[in-house]
């Protein structure tokens, strides 16, 4: 099996040698094969996705990612900067589905802006998907008006076999959770997302079990602060998806331990951090690798179908915090502030 | 001048009643005249804006509205639903400015799930467009493909004019309070937002004094997790707006409390709470009356320019907050449990 691994840039690619570490500590028969993307696609071969690294990231059977971008890019026209790199990998490799757990360790609960008893347990799986809506809508763009104005347009769009294999995956991940699955629209306003909601209406019938719920997204967003732990499973588009599963990660107030996967159709998939690059820390050995060594996990879970290595990965992560180290990120008084590469070899030693 | 008052559906007659109450208190030149909207329109005329209250609306010189909306009427066809009033009446009185308060009253600090700490003196006003975006963009509905398959399409569009004018009201009302702007976008998916951007840049040279920032939306659904108190002004577009603004309005724990004006370019505006028409509890006079109440202070400054009688009617709010009267979504251990005419009777005492 190859991974295809791109650390990307600011603090992408300490976090990634950590998480590389791991892999390498658990001694399976993996090949890894790395290819710079983002910013660094671009310091190497002009583009944010160099079509050697696309090549590699098709060829592997799963792609660990670091981090894309930072400010010194920002000048560069469009197609070059750094997010258009990981707009395209997910597109070309057909990424649709993306997982973004919002998980509170115990351990962390001081960290939350929450009241303890609000997020305490707190553990939700945000389902976005991640190829279609307005992010990828033609037509788009900025043009002229008679009158010799400027206008933006941008296409929300989505078909029912879009909806419904996003939502599938969303039923089945409620299955071996607690079976509740919470759609997000705004079906009062949107066309696109009524048919969204008709969907996952019709989907819900092959899944008797599961208890389907909906709510509008501005609803969605207060009732993350009201009372998140009434979310099992969330399914939602991809801007919508955009904006909750960051404000979950928030509530968590560590987002700096918070994995994602983006999966296509076979389970082959990227894996990421749900943080930025962090730009301003890169190159310190400070930033937190935790988010990237369970994304590791969610690697082995979802692609290599290898639960037992998955879980080995997060008990040896979760012993590591039990012991009391911490990066600055997550560091709290009385516990050991440890650096980004202390931590790694914190979680080997604990595998 | 004239006040055209829109009940509405749900507890909107119950909240209506105690804010006229007020008004009349105020003994000012005002004449008030009713008519029906959203389900109350549909039961009345068959449309959820009768074109009497729509000229009615269009006559008057500020609209006091309570809240459109009841489960009963989910199953109408789209334009016959209670929303399509609301959204109508917003587009018919080209009321493109919706102002949306984010208040923490100090006495009912305890009722966010935030810590004291996070929210405690928390102040921002999100300036919202309410008539452009992917809520009036054509083209617009659900077709069928070639294919057969359904697809939603919804359209993202603004023209510089129309970011330009929302811009200068978040600029002015800055000018008023602490003098920072934050304008919310994705701009580096969009290019609507982009475009709104560059207009928020063009626009802040008018305003020297004025401190402008941008954040892209999912990280501002964080940041207001994060550190609220870092936001003075924040002004975004309708669809980041709706959620962005529900979710801020939950961080004080008391959407009950919050106000919202809509204005169009001279002023004229609809004033309502920011909470629903909370159909479950209508009827049943323990519906919180002051987010109605606090709504005519707002028309009083926007409209009525009259801002010695706003500040009468905030203060009177203060005061019975202060005398511990608590409607039953406030109500903490201590304080004393009034009815929704009760909090109506006490505020009025207090002027
Ligand atoms: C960097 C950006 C294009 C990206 C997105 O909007 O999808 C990011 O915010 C994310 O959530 O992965
Ligand atoms: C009821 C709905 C159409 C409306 C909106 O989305 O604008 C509401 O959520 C609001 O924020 O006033």
């Amino acid at each position: 099996m190859k991974i295809a691994v791109l650390p990307g840039d600011g603090i992408g690619p300490e976090i990634v040698a950590q998480a590389v570490k791991v892999l390498h500590a658990l001694n399976l028969d993996l090949t890894l094969e790395e290819a710079p993307i983002g910013g660094a696609g671009y310091e190497a071969a002009g583009d944010p996705l160099p079509e050697a690294t696309l090549q590699l990231a098709k060829e592997a059977d799963a792609v660990l990612l670091g981090a894309v971008g930072d400010w010194k890019y920002d000048s560069l026209p469009r197609d070059k900067r750094p997010e258009r790199g990981l707009l395209r990998i997910r597109k070309e490799l057909n990424l649709f589905a993306n997982l973004r757990p919002a998980l509170l360790y115990p351990e962390l609960a001081a960290a939350s802006t929450l009241k303890p008893e609000v997020v305490s347990g707190l553990d939700i799986m945000i389902v976005r998907e991640l190829t279609g809506d307005i992010y990828f809508g033609q037509p788009r763009g900025i043009s002229t008006l008679e009158n010799g104005e400027r206008e933006g347009i941008n296409t929300m769009r989505y078909s029912e076999s879009e909806i419904r294999r996003i939502g599938r995956v969303a039923f089945d991940i409620a299955m071996k959770r607690n079976k509740k699955v919470c759609s997000v629209d705004k079906a009062n306003v949107l066309e696109t997302t009524e048919l969204w909601r008709q969907v996952m209406i019709e989907l819900a019938k092959d899944y008797p079990e599961v208890e389907l719920s909906h709510m509008y997204v501005d609803n969605a967003a207060m009732q993350l602060i009201r009372a998140p732990k009434q979310f099992d499973v969330m399914v939602t588009g991809n801007i919508f998806g955009d904006i909750l599963s960051d404000e979950a990660s928030m509530l968590t107030g560590s987002i700096g331990m918070l994995p994602s996967a983006s999966l296509d159709a076979n389970n082959k998939g990227m894996y990421e951090p749900s943080h930025g690059s962090a730009p301003d820390i890169a190159g310190k050995n400070i930033a937190n690798p935790l988010a990237t060594i369970l994304s590791v996990a969610m690697m082995l879970r979802y692609t290599f179908n290898d639960e037992v290595s998955a879980v080995r990965v997060e008990n040896a992560v979760k012993k590591a915090l039990a012991q009391g180290y911490r990066t600055a990120d997550i560091y709290t008084e009385g516990s050991q502030k440890v650096s980004c590469s202390d931590m790694g070899d914190a979680v080997v030693a604990a595998l």
